[in-house]
């Protein structure tokens, strides 16, 4: 047994959590820069949270998903303001906005500079400014991991930035902020969750802890995001998810994932596929898949006997880990994603000659080495044939 | 739900990760003070892990339980050094010894201050000297923890020196260290971590995360604490006890305890009980308190389930929940501190006419409040009388 458990040092997790904010950020100085998109700045009472504080504050809005030059105006903004601590509120893409601006505010230079193939593959070396995140969605479990997404339109191209230095000091996650989710966003959110969680679970570089800590968010998603789904205001169902969400996070962030984020970085670089939805749409195919390629090894039963626990978790009832109880997740990940309404691929122009250029690119990614079982083109032609 | 989660940010587990301590400190700086029991510095070679890296390193021997003497001197070793970081190598003594030193030499002062009744009860508000920590025997968890327990034998006195600014920031657990520790220390170290477990798992404080993790450390320290006890070189086992010991740490630093811990402060002070003893002459005798006082109540069913599930762990297939299965962990419990040759309380003078002087101590505790339910004088006069 063999594992390395990195983790965010402060969670804080309820309803109503949000109002310690002000005392989150004193504890790290004064002067902070609130990283945000639009809509989540406006859940947020910041005038509230500031009142009575001495604390003071800019605003730097995060629109869409971060890009170079995006993080770099966060940076200047930061510098400029001498800010003490950086607070990122908003979904993944606001969160890893601010993630990257901490960083970089203490590394120096362009996030371009600590980006692999189109920069100069610069490491992260100096503590990021102290980092506290606020998700406003149940998804990317980004206020508890090491890396920021981000994005070069010009050149066609997304790269973390990786470091346990970028890890955030704080993870203040109150549930009641999600209760504004538009479903359509609480859908491709939570898909994402489950299959960060599937995926981690299954990983052949999952250990005791990240596996006990996967199944309970495997659980809570399998329970509530559904419910979540179809009624928003659902406390219960957003605390379910806010919490696989979370989960989710510490799970990816010390096992690793699997193909279907192999597939999601060449699928969300060639085509307009948001992530929640190329997980979405690959989950069941890949489940199935692994499943099928798993079969024939005896050494693999372990990671089958996974596949029958969490189908154990959608049945509610002991298993006796026959065959057939490995195809239970696999019929209950196909239902779902219908009951989500889950786009197809070929929506955003994905077609058959593509897939040869994008299986790859899946089998180079750094994702896929974690997938608990090679796949044979076949079987990865299959996972996107199923899901056009 | 509700919940904080303080932990370790790096986390380190598997068997050789020792050699990886010189690499660690380097994170941090390049002076480091040792803090360890002479035997634990033994166990570790520091000069094959200090070859080849530009750092230097002075030893600091924690004999015993750390008292406020032992520490001020280790604050003064430090300073005088300079000591960029600090290192704990040992039991749960040298460990704690070596945390509050290293919070006591940024907050200044003598470990008497920050100790309440006896002291000042300051606050510790810096943060503390980065602090290492590695176990060589499996039980407290303290490499996780944000207090240490210090002693004052002039006074006749024991306390915490709490703080979250005194987790340390690295816990390395490397298990071929605990290969050489005595059956008798496995034995009382081992039922203090599964003792942590349990109350941990059933404290009113716990949340869905620490009962994950609870969990799975009591299901390690069922399959292998006998078999560690009866052949120390089982390094299988002695892994189940440091993954058991590690997540009794995160499990109480953030649900809380019980009871047994209740009932450790007043007796450790009073008579000279290890803390193990204590623990593994209580435990049972709580439990089947506990039980037999939830019992009546149905708000309390969620507590027996947890009661019902371990004993699902102990005969290894799935359970019904009804009345019987409570007996499960506790025929188990009381099993298994026979075979461990746990010493009675008797044997350390404790006597009946001692009952309500220590009684009385064990409500105002500050882990009793976490028990799932409160307990007449009567019941907490029977768990003492079992154990005598």
């Amino acid at each position: 047994m063999q594992f390395d458990l990195l983790a965010t040092p402060q969670i804080y997790f309820g309803t109503g959590k949000v109002e310690t904010l002000g005392n989150l950020i004193s504890e790290f100085g004064s002067k902070a820069l609130i990283v945000g998109s639009e809509s989540a700045l406006k859940v947020i009472n910041l005038e509230k949270i500031f009142t009575n504080q001495n604390l003071e504050y800019i605003r730097f809005i995060a629109k869409g998903e971060p890009t170079i030059e995006l993080v770099d105006r966060g940076v200047a903004a930061g510098l400029d303001y001498k800010a003490e601590v950086v607070v990122g509120v908003g979904g993944g893409s606001a969160l890893d906005a601010g993630k990257a601006i901490a960083g970089i505010i203490k590394n120096g230079g362009s996030a371009r500079d600590y980006m692999d193939v189109i920069g100069k593959g610069l490491k992260i070396i100096h503590p990021a400014l102290p980092y506290i995140a606020v998700p406003t969605t149940a998804g990317t479990g980004t206020e508890v991991t090491k890396n920021a997404v981000i994005k070069s339109p010009e050149d066609g191209y997304k790269a973390s930035i990786r470091s346990p230095l970028l890890v955030p000091k704080v993870a203040l996650i109150d549930p009641t902020l999600t209760l504004s989710v538009p479903s359509k966003i609480t859908a491709s959110s939570g898909l994402d969750a489950l299959c960060q969680l599937i995926e981690a679970y299954t990983s052949n570089k999952s250990n005791p802890v990240t596996d006990a800590l996967a199944l309970l968010g495997i659980q809570k998603a399998i329970n509530s995001l559904l419910v979540a789904y179809e009624d928003g205001t659902n406390l219960n169902a957003r605390e379910d998810m806010a919490l696989a969400a979370l989960l989710s996070g510490i799970c990816l962030a010390n096992a690793g994932l699997g193909a279907v984020h192999g597939f999601a970085s060449p699928l969300g670089g060639s085509f307009p596929i948001p992530h929640g939805v190329v997980c979405a749409a690959l989950l069941a195919g890949v489940v199935e898949q692994n499943i099928l390629s798993l079969k024939p090894s005896k050494t693999s039963l372990q990671t089958l006997v996974k596949y029958a626990k969490m189908g154990e978790l959608v049945i509610k009832k002991p298993i006796k880990y026959r065959e057939d109880d490995y195809q239970i997740i696999i019929d209950y990940l196909k239902t779902l994603t219908q009951k989500l309404h889950t786009p197809s691929l070929s929506t955003y122009g994905l077609k058959e000659t593509d897939f040869p250029a994008i299986i790859e690119k899946v089998k180079k990614s750094s994702s896929y080495r974690y997938n608990p079982v090679k796949l044979d083109d076949a079987a990865l032609s299959g996972i996107l044939r199923q899901a056009l």
